[in-house]
């Protein structure tokens, strides 16, 4: 029976009840931590074999590069190739980097702000006022980023097929409006795959700034961890068919492939852009770690061969979010207090609770040692106007804590539900 | 005999038979490159050991933090203290980051440009113009950084002790002069140690900008290739002393000690610019390479061993610097057409020739097939008012490369003089 029904006598036993079972999970003194997209344990032991994928100088070859000195920029050419593969462009529209996708992503709007992009009337730092659109919920370090340099945020809410596009074409007509987001596959928090008919409106939309910048972090691109691998278009050929070749920037990375940290970046682009970055990028860096980037080579072969080590991770994560999702359906879904997408890939699930319900649910969650991402971190500023977005991270902990977790975190929903009830 | 206290006739005689000389040199079709300070390949293998000392998930901890996963952001404690020990600083003011001390420098002062330094009025893309002191002849790729921002470059000569000080003193009086670069030890190129009387008058500067900013590179604090280890004062406790502790940022790396590109760099600065710059840096990236941080801590392990893998790399670098110092005293000494340093660490060998030469020397050089850095690099914008400085990079090459690299430079070097005085 949903709470909403319930009497207030019936609600009274429930209180008591739901109060009971709070107190026994806090006497356990729990520290349980769904914070953030961290790859559980098993998954880095899956990897341990690119630790010792190049141990010998003589490995250390790519073609005629050496790739234990300076050079080469933009990568070797065969993480070059590898990528490409993966994101269905060019090799020769890939910039590959050192450890970080976030890295490249800030330092593609900082170059923005600070010299201007290749269409760029002027450096971002002269323009009077810039705004920026963020589907949300939305990743909470790509909002953080543009924020940073003093971008006015705008909410674009997001719906299952992807970004509102109706609110999108709208906005892109003010040049003050420069950028948006986008994880347009398995997009953090929501884990939807923006649509053929979306990512084809956002293709071929007509900006009026010149130096529209259209942030495509494809960070989850094979990150399946239910069912077959789902293709996804090259957004780089799909705006350059529309004359926007020049308006995107995608980002990738093997951070939740092979090593957190320790893993392999890149950014895809036009020829064009592609150019007018290197010569920026030169200034900044000699050459990132492709020591790195050929031990990610040699260990993860192909497109292919990347995806069977996918289909590992998919073993994995699967058990985890089936956790998460079969605990929230039993606990929570009866009593109508939230609602929640069933992802097949990515790393969280988003759950929306009744309005007002989030923060609460979240600061009971913290007393019973269970830390999630904060609420309103989904949001532009950090603010959800509705109080009642949450992005649970199930990848970190053991199936079995993991579990326990989800209990308390409904156990914490409901109590917060019932005080709003009282 | 001196080029100029030559007859004219003696001086066609031996334009005559240098002119041969240097067609006999074209004839061989050289291909040889001391462009820039890259190791050689004995260097490389040298370190070929660090490609292993890290192949099982065992060895991925470090204290109680898991180093294949996401996070410590300033570093891994090891390292930092591995830093520290090397800087003479404490561990808790060293960030140790990516592969590249270049882009831990550029992200200095783009941060200040972007949001602005702790002690700043304002970012500084909002101040109207700002000057920069630039010790010339110095390194190019730090003057690119600051002219990529559009400060404006000011020369600072360069003598045996450091950059003139009592310039430095008197230009810092104005608040639009904002920073200044050094390498205090080994400067690029002239090879130069700051003296302790030169460091201390930096250290006890009184700029008039609140967030002036003392940008120290210290890429050879540790690379004597002639004699013992010159100990270096720490220019952190010395500001610090003088009431100057937020006012410099000190870098290293492992560029020139391990693998070039594949190294970890580190900067080091108060706690408080440390507080500060952290909550900066979060925002751009989650945490660097610790693998390869660990990975080095686990072959560098501490000062004195690192010390003794810099006398391996003595061995081979100090036969290439004698090579070119002694070519040079042989082949253009008594004509009096150079003068040089005589380092006896870092990469460089800081040539003068008579005004004029620079240019017209390496455009021969280039004919002949060796390629050295451009003329005027070492100056701010490229441009050296004398045309007289050369930087030569003798770490690539083999010494009998190297031998053969020098006698054509001191052959181009000649024809040039002799072409000038015609």
């Amino acid at each position: 029976m949903k709470y909403r029904e319930m009497t207030a006598e019936q609600r009274k036993v429930e209180f008591e009840k739901v109060s009971a079972e709070f107190e026994a999970w806090k006497a356990k003194g729990l520290k349980l931590n769904m914070a953030r997209g961290r790859p559980g344990k098993e998954q880095l032991d899956l990897v341990s074999g690119i630790l010792s994928v190049m141990t010998d100088p003589t490995d250390c070859v790519d073609g005629d590069v050496n790739v234990r000195n300076y050079g080469q920029l933009s990568g070797l050419p065969s993480a070059k190739a590898l990528f490409a593969e993966i994101l269905g462009c060019k090799p020769e529209q890939v910039f590959v980097g050192g450890n970080a996708s976030l890295q490249l992503m800030y330092d593609t709007i900082a170059k923005a702000y600070t010299n201007g992009l290749l269409h760029s009337e002027k450096p971002w730092c002269r323009e009077e006022h810039i705004k920026w659109l963020c589907p949300a919920p939305g990743y909470d370090r790509h909002f953080k980023v543009t924020e940073s340099f003093g971008f006015e945020l705008i909410t674009i809410p997001m719906t299952e097929t992807g970004p509102n596009m109706d609110l999108v074409e709208q906005l892109v007509k003010d040049p003050a409006v420069k950028g948006m987001w986008n994880v347009p596959k398995y997009s953090n928090p929501d884990g939807i795959i923006y649509s053929d008919e979306t990512i084809e409106r956002i293709a071929k939309l007509k900006p009026a700034a010149p130096d529209f910048l259209l942030m495509w972090d494809n960070a989850y691109c094979i990150h399946e961890f239910e069912g077959e691998f789902v293709p996804f278009p090259d957004i780089l050929s799909l705006c350059e068919k529309y004359g926007n070749a020049d308006m995107v920037f995608e980002f990738a990375s093997t951070s939740k492939i092979t090593l957190p940290g320790a893993g392999v970046a890149c950014f895809a682009c036009s020829e064009a852009n592609m150019e007018y970055m290197e010569k920026l990028i030169n200034i900044q860096i000699i050459s990132y770690d492709k020591i790195n980037q050929l031990r990610h080579v040699k260990y993860l072969k192909d497109k292919a061969h990347t995806l069977e080590l996918m289909k590992k991770h998919a073993a994995i994560m699967g058990p985890k979010f089936k956790a998460v999702t079969e605990t929230l359906a039993r606990e929570v879904g009866p009593l109508g207090l939230a609602t929640w997408h069933d992802p097949k890939g990515g790393y969280f699930v988003s759950v929306n609770t009744l309005p007002g319900l989030a923060k609460r649910t979240l600061a009971l969650c913290k007393e019973a040692g269970v830390i999630m991402t904060s609420a309103g971190a989904t949001f532009p500023y950090g603010v959800d106007p509705k109080d009642s977005n949450i992005r649970v991270a199930p990848s970190l902990p053991p199936v079995e804590e993991l579990q326990q977790a989800m209990e308390v975190f409904c156990c914490c929903l409901k109590l917060a539900a019932l005080e709003q009830l009282k």
